[in-house]
């Protein structure tokens, strides 16, 4: 049992009531407090500090002109893969553009599901080596880490290995009967691992892996790629196969969490979309939405969206004239609430176009979105911290305020179960917004302006002593 | 019905006798002589006359350290296609080798079963493109074929498409299930199709395209190679598919076809070893080692064997310690004795070595047997020709001889159906050699020297006016 000390002086009865409630509450959780505490790691931290970030979807068939389809791409290798010439590519112009939306990392789909790896790689003859652009000496993965490098983003990769059209796998399983199956799923396994051994070994700490709909598990046969990645980039988060999932698909690709989002997980897996276990996939996978209050391990969230998901289309890959598909600044910004506001590192689908460019009506999207957070953000009216259950935030004087900010230090992993917000009116404290997870960051915004000199953060529940990196208030002009 | 023209005077009344049997017998053939008679087309004559070719297998496995095995290597792709690295590569000496031992054309698989290619294919990533060998900028066909033009052979490829064991072809069917397996094998379609016009298109006028094991028929789902070919190298023999079959497979890798071997066969396709049709297929490919006498398409012979096919391996991949297999010069004269000497052309499977050299020992026994050949056959005692069914070689004096080469003018087909030889004894005609086939050309070493100062061939049974373009007598001191 560890002791909770309110160093806080009690400044009236109100709140040392308060303070008796809080302590039997805490009293109450005692067993609670025992449990083994579920704790970030260091790439964790990095990962929801970082808050926002993108991944850039590029691939054969942003050059063929017909509609995408997810369905008919997984089955249909492009004939004329030379149809890939992007004749003016500008990666670091990608990075700038993502820069300016303020993402902190940026990831890239080195192989998405056809199979093709954008890459130089000894591993998949089926990759930049192959074209007749660049006279096969192409490699986005170096123009990509470099870029990102130069301009003080973090590289992330994001290898597709359960689909590959070309080589013929379905779902992890090269499609194929007999031996010649056998051999060919064999031979496919040590090609994914080469090229993860070379996507590691060959360009600098990396950020992040993304194994999108995960890597499977080797016991059941696919690919045996944690011990690369574990041995040639212990610093990059592992996202993700059957055995570790070190953050977690929010549930849905609409750039949300639910709420309560809690960083804590009752498995350290999380399985994938289509191939999540029932626990998990149930209620239209709301345990990856919310997380487990009370789970054992840490699992911090991305929501993820296309920037082009607008207005009945949702697309990851780059075609022409869905330019009215891009999100609208006041989506995104509500995106943002309800990720970044909820405890969960947003990312979003950027998809560069034919000529090797990020388009330029995302590009102003993207500023659009990038200068409005700053704004929003950038000057709190006033902001405390303290590792205290009541948390109060002076103002210099009463005034107006429609937000707040609530950081925990997650370096002791989540503290606060239960909280409200109360604002002095007339010397009495007013219940003016409750809430339950905090973890990295909790955003609030008022519907109506509140007017006062004094705002507090009350913790009603609570698993150790909360210790509030940030309490901001802000009032933001709309 | 043709009138048959006796032009050379007869001489006695053993040849009056000879000829009006002759005649008889022809006019007992006159409804043969009715039938549409089969005659070569200018790229037949054209491998016929070359007589003598190779072909050059060179794939991944050269490079492994294990032995082949072709069960192996339809069904288990190589892992780490980067061992494909022939240090000391010059394909200039794999020519001269090939020319000093007499040939006047070569092949070379562009591919083979592992379905890797030797050149810079856009079509088929995997392929030297895929490799750090040479930059990814190898093309061992274009070696090739400038090699062989240097050098005055004509060149020749050889593409094996019914065997992928990368992309997970098995006979011409892609391995797999449903949709996927359907768009797969359409894509691979595309591919090799793709792969042939690349061949027949970037590489100058080429002899032969052979598809080894056949290209099957655009009708069950294969590649329509043969528009392509007939598109683009409409001067290529082509060999084969199951719509067509300019020449056939001796129905053995023995480097030797059956007697009689007639140029004529009763289809224009012949199928391939493992899917001939039954009455192809029968005793042991007996057709295909014979032919047809009254067969309506001219479909000549390929008797085909690897050089190291000696003492209990018949090797077409290199592989280090194989010495000991490369046949002995006695072997190879027999062989050319059973094919060339019986109407076919004979090609002889060469493997260079992982360094990409044709191997010392290799190039002593190739050289052996040119000069051999040479040397047999250089220095006729006494030749000459005619259109007669009796046609005299006299020689300068009473002398040895042990040898006899006739040649028919195959432009008009296969006129002679039965023959014999005979020798003057004694002012006495006496037969000493009967046969049938003959067509591009007949060799027959006696196992004991006759002595005359004159030597006949008689007709006894022809389609047509017989046309000898050669008949040559030698004496060779063994």
């Amino acid at each position: 049992m560890k002791v909770i000390l309110i160093k806080q002086a009690v400044q009236n009865d109100k709140m040392k009531l308060l303070l008796w409630v809080y302590l039997l509450l805490s009293a109450l959780n005692l067993q609670a407090q025992d449990r083994e505490v579920a704790l970030p790691n260091q790439k964790q931290l990095d990962y929801q500090q970082a808050e926002l970030g993108v991944v850039f979807h590029y691939d054969l068939h942003v050059f063929d002109t017909t509609k995408y389809s997810q369905g008919v791409n997984r089955l249909t290798p492009v004939v004329d893969y030379n149809i890939f010439n992007p004749t003016q590519l500008d990666v670091e112009q990608w990075v700038i553009t993502a820069k300016q939306a303020g993402v902190k990392f940026a990831i890239l789909t080195a192989t998405h599901e056809t199979g093709f790896a954008l890459f130089q790689s000894d591993f998949n003859p089926y990759s930049l080596k192959a074209l007749k652009w660049e006279e096969g000496k192409g490699d986005l993965v170096r123009d990509f880490v470099d870029a990102c490098r130069k301009h003080g983003l973090k590289p992330g990769i994001y290898l597709g290995i359960r689909w590959n059209s070309f080589f013929g796998v379905h779902d992890f399983v090269v499609d194929g009967t007999g031996e010649m199956q056998k051999r060919r799923q064999k031979y496919y396994n040590k090609m994914v691992e080469g090229m993860l051994t070379e996507i590691c070994t060959n360009y600098g700490p990396l950020f992040m892996l993304w194994f999108d709909g995960g890597a499977g598990n080797p016991k059941n046969g696919t690919p045996d790629v944690l011990p690369i990645v574990q041995k040639y980039q212990p610093n990059a988060l592992f996202y993700h196969n059957d055995q570790l999932a070190e953050m977690r698909w929010a549930g849905s690709e609409s750039g949300t969490v639910g709420y309560p989002n809690w960083s804590t997980f009752p498995f350290n897996f999380t399985g994938s979309g289509e191939s999540a276990p029932p626990m998990i996939a149930k209620d239209n996978f709301a345990l990856l939405k919310h997380g487990d209050m009370m789970g054992k391990y840490w699992v911090p969230t991305m929501a993820d969206s296309p920037l082009r998901g607008y207005n009945g289309r949702h697309e990851w890959f780059w075609e022409p004239n869905d330019e009215q598909h891009i999100f609208p600044l006041k989506n995104l910004i509500d995106m943002y609430y309800k990720s970044v506001g909820r405890n969960s590192t947003l990312i979003l689908g950027l998809t560069p176009d034919n000529r090797g460019l990020m388009p330029n009506s995302d590009v102003v999207r993207l500023k659009e979105f990038g200068d409005e957070i700053k704004k929003r953000f950038e000057s709190p009216i006033a902001s405390t911290s303290g590792k205290v259950p009541v948390l109060e935030l002076k103002l210099k004087k009463k005034q107006l305020l429609n937000q707040i900010v609530l950081q925990e230090n997650i370096k002791k992993g989540h503290s606060v179960k239960k909280f409200h917000i109360e604002i002095n009116e007339n010397k009495q404290w007013k219940t003016v917004h409750a809430g339950t997870s905090i973890g990295h960051k909790y955003i609030h915004l008022f519907e109506k302006p509140l007017e006062s000199n004094k705002i507090r953060v009350v913790v009603d529940e609570s698993f150790n002593e909360p210790d509030f990196k940030l309490f901001s208030a802000y009032y933001i002009k709309k």
